[in-house]
């Protein structure tokens, strides 16, 4: 995924690894970004700055939505993005689909601060291929949100266009989606090919970026696709008790996430 | 600098390697990054993504003045800084001090698409120390701009308020500092540091980022201060030739790239 270029992380202390049903499980005390989540050999989060990719892929879709009820997460076993749905009281139910059971137990057991995230009673579980579980899902959630890995491995049908069609059919009048989508720096092809799709299959659609230092190249992107709302700006005010909860998200970072280097701008413009 | 966290890129040739009466310079050919300058072991730049902190550190200062004519560039000896302030014709002298020599001859030599800089005839190049330099003008420049290396080596002072007092009495009215600000995700104290001294100094005060992959962390920041002007639009528009020639600033990047994620908002506040 990163010709030519890695991140290495000093590690304290290997406190689990094992290699599930779908890919290798790693947890490494590191030394001074808490503990890290690998998979397949591939940093997905560590204690230090999980808060900025968990806080965006969730308070960007649903502060952009007016009334999100039904929310739907597809990936992200950690919990991270279920803790920051949590916030929201308007949410009144949670759907968590993933492949991988063994992600969770893994984050329960070690990372109990975003593993908390299921403990909110709104919260459903249902484990299997994120994609069989949304083919039968049809005109039901207001958001939806993929937290996936990256596009090898169990995730790789997750950054087709059959899934978006799919993602478009699960979705509510007014729906919008939110998926991770890799970075415009490193990951040109692949994020252009994202962009395409959600430009062809939603009326509105945008591209929003977050600072993740321990990811490779330091930055990772969420594309946006809406049934009606405007993504851009939030459309609903955020309460000032969850703006002290949070370490990342602010309305102001919401708006600015969106405005893109110039290369990428125009990069997207031609798609 | 980066405890606990490491940023490797693929080597393909050294094409120099010499210890200059400064620092250690290395030049290499990546596999993926096009050519790498390295000083004391410490990533400066690569032709992959050196424009997005070239062009942010000069436009950004440049753009927020009314009407820069004298211009100061303190280190920077690739010549990228440079390169960039010469797109604007209203500036009409920039006077350059480096301390090593060496690197600008190895910019010229390896880095023509940067060292390009030294070519406008509007640049006066002074070899030696910037405090020392800086010490004997006053009242002089519209805009200066410190593109040092990290506080380690020669640039140590270069971090330190005696030197931020100088840059304040080299200013002409309406003037404005920016300076290599490091990362706020990466180096809280440091940057806080930058921060408080501009905040004391300076009537006005900002804090901008830029996402630089080839970076440990991915982003490095820019710390401003002005005597006069607000730093945080652009007071005079671009011409549509300049932006054609750009790949990281906008206008509106400008704007966004002053808004901060929660966490860093609020340490700046505090100070």
């Amino acid at each position: 995924m990163w010709p030519g270029i890695a991140l290495s992380l000093e590690i304290e202390e290997v406190l689990y690894s094992n290699k599930s049903k779908f890919q290798q499980i790693d947890l490494y005390q590191t030394r001074n970004h808490g503990k890290m989540l690998v998979l397949d050999g591939i940093i997905q989060l560590t204690q230090s700055d999980e808060f900025a990719y968990q806080e965006m892929l969730a308070h960007v879709p649903l502060f952009a939505h007016p009334n999100p009820e039904n929310v739907l997460v597809i990936g992200g076993g950690d919990g991270g993005v279920l803790r920051e749905i949590a916030r929201h009281a308007c949410v009144k139910t949670i759907d968590f689909c993933e492949i991988d059971e063994e992600v969770i137990k893994v984050s329960k057991e070690f990372l109990p601060d975003m593993a908390c995230g299921f403990d909110d009673p709104r919260v459903r579980v249902h484990i299997g291929d994120g994609n069989a579980y949304l083919r039968e899902q049809k005109n039901k959630y207001d958001v939806i949100i993929v937290d996936s890995s990256d596009p090898i491995g169990p995730g790789e049908a997750l950054f087709e266009r059959p899934f978006y069609e799919n993602l478009k059919a699960a979705l509510r009048q007014n729906g919008i989606i939110a998926t991770q989508g890799e970075s415009f720096f490193m990951h040109k092809e692949c994020v252009a090919n994202l962009v395409k799709i959600t430009k062809e299959l939603f009326e509105v659609q945008a591209y929003s970026y977050i600072l993740v230092p321990t990811y490779p190249g330091g930055n990772i992107g969420i594309c946006l696709g809406s049934l009606g709302p405007q993504l851009k700006t939030p459309c609903r005010t955020m309460s000032d008790a969850i703006q002290k909860q949070l370490n990342y998200y602010t309305p102001k970072i919401h708006e600015a996430s969106f405005v893109l280097p110039y290369f990428a701008q125009k990069m997207f413009e031609t798609l």
